[in-house]
């Protein structure tokens, strides 16, 4: 049953432990910073009753009725590049904000599926039933789900169970009949502090050792014992001082450190609780879609970039030169690799018999997010090479509201003929947005969200099947005869 | 009906006029250096009767029985990503050279079916119908085809008319009754003094004042006025002397200066004769199929390089080391950018709805083909890097017959224990191969062939649809309030 | 004769006309932020008095008794190199932040002394003494000075006097007796709005037509008809907020659209008033020097970035990955080609002998300058790959200050055993205010400030001595048969 | 004294033994490839007489009277900037091709003059004064000297010691009493085959079990148990079928394995034999000089190709095309980067007060030669960018002098009005001949030669002086109060 605006915003007041510059926040709904993160998760609930958007971000499931997109479990080529498309789009109407709040869940639901199955088929253990319970659930409550993966980490060449503080990586502490006591920390839970549910997902391969560690679960935003610290929220800050920032005035994701301290999680709830030998499965099959999820969004801030920069390019009368030319061909090159990586993805995909859910191409998935990490910052550098100086000197909204000084800022601040100060101004006040305000959010998530650039490295060199081509290089060094 | 190795061989026997390195050819089937160029583009036959892979390069068309694959007309995604495969496992079949001899034939006459129906349409000609009976006498006659489009273009910055000497772009110097003749040169046809059929097709976009410019057409190998000025084939000449070549002396093409000294063409294949707005649109339709080709065996020579860097990272033990597996990675990520890219842009390929016939997706096509272009030079240093220094200074095949040396050799060019010494040569020698004598080739054909890094920039910025990407730039900046 | 902070900050009360964010500014030395700029300035003349730092900032002049540093005329290439370390070192003495208060005043001067010298030889006018008699002022007064170079332009592909408003690049509107009066308006004036002098210098080469921009001067801050709108500071207002972001608090550059209603300035003070055929010779001689000061800043900046970045490394443990090493080595290789082309631009310098001044050279100081703008953003993705996500989701300092989170912060955010978790954090604040709160300063700063990326590429193709290049191409092709 | 061209080329006749393409050389200054060899290094001996290059490449040394440039000892700055002037103008004279026949030999001096002083001083070993005598005797005899270093490692995971063939590095296998027998190979020996003397030093840093292979030493070309395996010259054989190829014609070095098959070594030419503590430090010692050496040479080449590129802009006509521009600037950029940090690192040269020698700043050296490495290919891919198709499809010097074909290739290759079609030909012949025949070599060379990207990175990383950087990352973050 689809939930609408006031009903999420609604299930937000419920005793949740948030933290917020040092202050425990009373309710996130009105909070003068979270309640801009609170607005832009709520318009995934505002399309589902939009009539213009109805037809992307809901579909009818026979069984079930109307479900949210984003919870449609992918069972061909097509649906991939149906899921591609939601998400693009649902970046593009968040004003180049994508909107996490049942994509990642889902994309954790998906893994949880396919790897759940597999560790029943081994161990006879019956966790998926478990996640198809909870599936049910979710598509029946349509809640706001975050998911938590990379732990705080301590020494980054230790395993979990070798830290001096055993808690750097979130532990099972206690196992009792009714359920599981965990203890320990994730860092960068996207929207968690806005979410209804979180999902609880290891982090990394573990060895016997770790058993402990190799734990999955989902539990209530509310639950006792669980505390989030979010991190400040500069764009939407900035947006109190400037009514030109409207992204960040509207679409902001924050992000807490979230911490269990000792918090009880029922049976039900819990998906993988020490089969440490599945533990990397599942961490690298959620990376999988949640890559493909990272490809799709970041083809959408793409296209805000191209738009921004001809915008820019037509506004300054530079349109036609050619190192201007060359910056806009940069821009469209990003969006373009990722929306051909994401579709041929899709179109590549693996099938999983047992499921009958579709996997992702996971090489071409993860080239798609290599690049989108590494060519990220020499992208900016084509946009601002466009925008220009103004990007870090232009005046604020407020100055131009000013008559005493509006009157030179539209004499001065004129691009080519015929365009519009105040409109030129506007638009490059929102390259300085995602250079300043979110400049700490764009920069190292675009670098580390999803994993990092290494991370994307490694599962490349690890998972490519090297036996072809290795055939071909034997066959044209002459070694052997026949390919 | 196709024909094999010899009907194709014997066919070159046909008084054409070949020049290589100063003389004059008597035939090139049996030069010294040519003959390695008949003996790739025979292959091509070869397979046709082949029964492993006869299903790849041969099928059955309804009315006309058995079809070279390559003349396959696209009319679907299926279609497309068909002729990818073809195409990147035929490269890969010839140890990394591509096979252009059926394959930019038909990408020609794609081209010109769709052109052709569009000038018939606006100016009540019949090209169109002169291009389907050439396309019946190529599936029936089965010809090796060459392509001739740049033309030697004297001042790059004058149009064709403008140009001192008139013949810098080929051109109409009479019409008669009969047909057309024409004058002028084309670098770089590949192929062209192995092929028996040479299409003709213009550069460039023109103006009114270019209209005798405004020319395609097909001519026989040995029409008269025809005269090939062979490029020194290097590959084939080094092979002469190593035995450890064997792509130089079996997988090479040659490429001419084709000169047209006043060459007849009856009007019947003659497809464009005067209507200058058109030479624009076939100047780009032809890329958009060559790109697509261009992308699909770049990605076979990838797949080879994959597959020597990674064999040699094996052998000389450094396969844990981090920068040997960045260098493996670029490899990956090259191959598997321009298979995403063929792929995603064969699902997004338009469809021609007059003719029925699907065209790639053109900008994917210029983002993979721009990829490869300006990547390709990366890719070489990745895979240098892992070969080492050897890579220049290894000895000959022939040092290794000599007992004396040989005993020396296989003791000290040993790479990680187990491993084999001649073998770790040969595979070095194959990158050796691959920067020297076939250096001039690599390199700039990956930079020029099938168009420059700045041909793929313009067409890219020029044909970019920006109407999404601009209101979406408009409704993040907040001066459009809806997207 | 050196002044000191208070008579600094005392002279910046002058009735001055200052905006920010929609408000004029009363008193610019006690204003929220922009006391954040004038406490930087301030430094400069607070080390003037600073036993440690005093040999670097000042030195004796026999003539005038001590002076500051930045004033000293360049005379020997080891002036240059002293140069290089007294803006190198004072970068970093402002915690990255380049102080400009004195430097760009007086690279413009020397620019001046060069060129108005040749005018007068040129023209017979009497420029260079007027240009001598600021100087001698200037180093009497000891002022802080800003530049306003780069003109508002309107339409980028117009001349000034092609413009449809024709107050695009500031011009003369009135010659009186006793001066001119200008209109217009500059971008991007660095501590403009907390200088006391502010020198004019023209943006381009000018025509005949153009004579009226060709316009070179000095005016004092508070000349009626100034005004600054300043750009808002987002550094120091996100400081306010955060006790870590201690560069934010301390050490900010303010930069304003500088505007011109009609100022009336006295001939004493004009240096150029009409010759266009020096506004070119100008416009390219203040840059050399600029460029030169922004390299050696830049070497600052890098500095900080590399200890940021090891700093990192070691706490999170990582200090012995692959990528990560290589992430540092690209801090290391930025910080030193800077170095590097500053100290051979010193070494390479060309000695003007009318003058007795040297002039850095100018291909390697735009080489230099090339690299610092185009490989910026490449260097922060290295810092921030290194820093990881929290340099995007750390919590503030606040939260650190409440007991409740404290706890868990210090136990979370710990790294490698033996580390300090609230340094750490800090580390990690650093880079995160660097792509946040200066994000927008840094990012368009180090890619426009002392001109773009085309800037230099079109100095280097313009100005580059091709003759022995071209001679030894001849000599290598055979073509001529001698060096 | 110095020696004359045919004295030198007299002293080759000497017995040795050299392999090439599986063939005993019965003279090498006969031999139809290695004459090529033998020709370019006679040159320096030339220029020794030349009165136009004696100033350059002869000083007179107070005590020994005219002595080779090359052998002249740093003990300035200034000294530095002259080896870099000598090695920069030699590799001109020597169309791009780099004289290495004097230059690595006293690189290799210099460094043991430096490090047998320190070993001396710790363990009372006398090598300091073999070396001077050493020295001596090449002053006064003038021999052409090689440099051999690169072992050929086996597997590169594993210590010399631990190598399952114990002589995979060369080493001592016998210590008589006049002198040592050593065996083992090494690669990559740089005109090994045309050599006088043959230096030999450790390649890596040793343990204690390594001791044997600490192990440095000279040897004559024709010593017994000595054996060069020369590389085929592709360069020079290429050059037999074309006139235009004149650098490959007389410009060219060949390369060796280079084998120690129980090779005797008398006492006082032996420079290190077990002292396993100190071969890391002569390892580290040879190549900052000859990475200084490297990046003087490199920049000679880099100047060739900024006269190739500039020619083909004017010839083509497309100077003005803002992307062939960029080409041009990416030439200039990478030659003027090597020259800078070759400026300046002789600026910050350390000097060893014990010897009075100066070594160049070995993190500026690696910076250059880290940028002169990764840098190569791009500035390749800028070149053929200007350079065209034609680069791989030009046809032949002989196509040229056959009047049938003379008459169109001059009408047809002509470029821009006014040039000559035969002089731009012979200019991309030349481009093409750098990437085909010199093609092995360039590519290979560039990334190996001098030690590759790998070694520069880890050698900065490992010697940087973080100490500064730490100290202003703390004082940024306010951790420290102080810098």
């Amino acid at each position: 049953m689809l939930r609408d605006e006031k009903q999420y915003i609604e299930s937000l007041r419920d005793g949740r432990v948030v933290y917020y510059r040092g202050d425990k926040v009373k309710d996130v709904t009105t909070h003068r910073a979270l309640r801009a993160a609170v607005n832009h998760a709520s318009l995934v609930y505002k399309w589902q009753a939009d009539d213009d958007k109805r037809g992307l971000t809901v579909y009818k499931d026979p069984e079930n009725g109307d479900v949210s997109s984003f919870f449609k479990i992918p069972r061909s080529s097509d649906d991939l590049i149906e899921r591609f498309n939601l998400i693009y789009q649902t970046t593009r109407f968040g004003r180049g904000t994508f909107n996490i709040i049942k994509a990642i869940g889902s994309d954790a639901i998906f893994a949880l599926m396919l790897v759940t199955r597999r560790i029943d088929s081994a161990t006879g253990s019956k966790y998926a039933e478990r996640v198809t319970r909870f599936y049910k659930n979710v598509i029946k409550n349509d809640p706001a789900i975050a998911v938590a993966q990379t732990d705080v980490k301590g020494d980054r060449l230790l395993r979990p169970s070798e830290q001096p503080d055993p808690d750097m990586y979130v532990r099972i502490v206690e196992r009792r009949k009714d359920g599981i006591v965990v203890r320990g920390a994730k860092a960068h839970t996207t929207q968690g502090p806005v979410s209804n549910e979180i999902i609880v997902l290891p982090t990394r391969a573990m060895t016997e050792k770790d058993a402990d560690y190799a734990v999955a679960f989902a539990v209530q935003a509310n639950a006792p014992g669980l505390k989030m610290i979010s991190k400040p929220e500069r764009a939407a800050e900035a947006a109190m001082n400037d009514e030109w920032f409207v992204t960040g005035k509207e679409n902001v994701e924050t992000e807490s450190i979230t911490i269990f301290d000792d918090v009880f999680v029922p049976w039900d709830r819990v998906f993988l609780a020490g089969e440490w030998q599945f533990a990397g499965s599942l961490a690298v099959m959620f990376p999988t879609y949640h890559r493909f999820t990272a490809i799709s969004y970041r083809a959408g801030i793409a296209d805000m970039f191209i738009g921004l920069g001809k915008l820019l390019a037509e506004y300054n009368g530079v349109d036609d030169k050619s190192h201007i030319r060359r910056d806009v061909v940069e821009l469209i090159k990003y969006k373009e690799m990722l929306r051909s990586t994401a579709i041929s993805s899709a179109m590549m995909a693996d099938l999983d018999t047992e499921t009958g859910i579709v996997i992702p191409n996971k090489v071409l998935t993860n080239v798609g997010k290599l690049i989108a990490n590494e060519s990220y910052m020499d992208v900016v550098k084509h946009l601002v090479d466009i925008a220009g100086g103004l990007a870090a000197t232009l005046p604020a909204s407020s100055d131009f509201n000013n008559p005493e000084e509006k009157v030179y800022l539209e004499k001065y601040l004129i691009g080519k003929k015929g365009t519009n100060a105040v409109e030129r101004a506007r638009i490059i006040s929102t390259v300085k947005e995602i250079i300043s305000s979110f400049g700490a959010l764009y920069t190292a998530a675009m670098l580390h969200a999803e994993g990092s650039i290494e991370a994307s490295v490694l599962e490349l060199y690890r998972s490519y099947d090297y036996k072809d081509s290795k055939k071909l290089a034997m066959y044209a060094s002459g070694i052997s005869e026949k390919l």
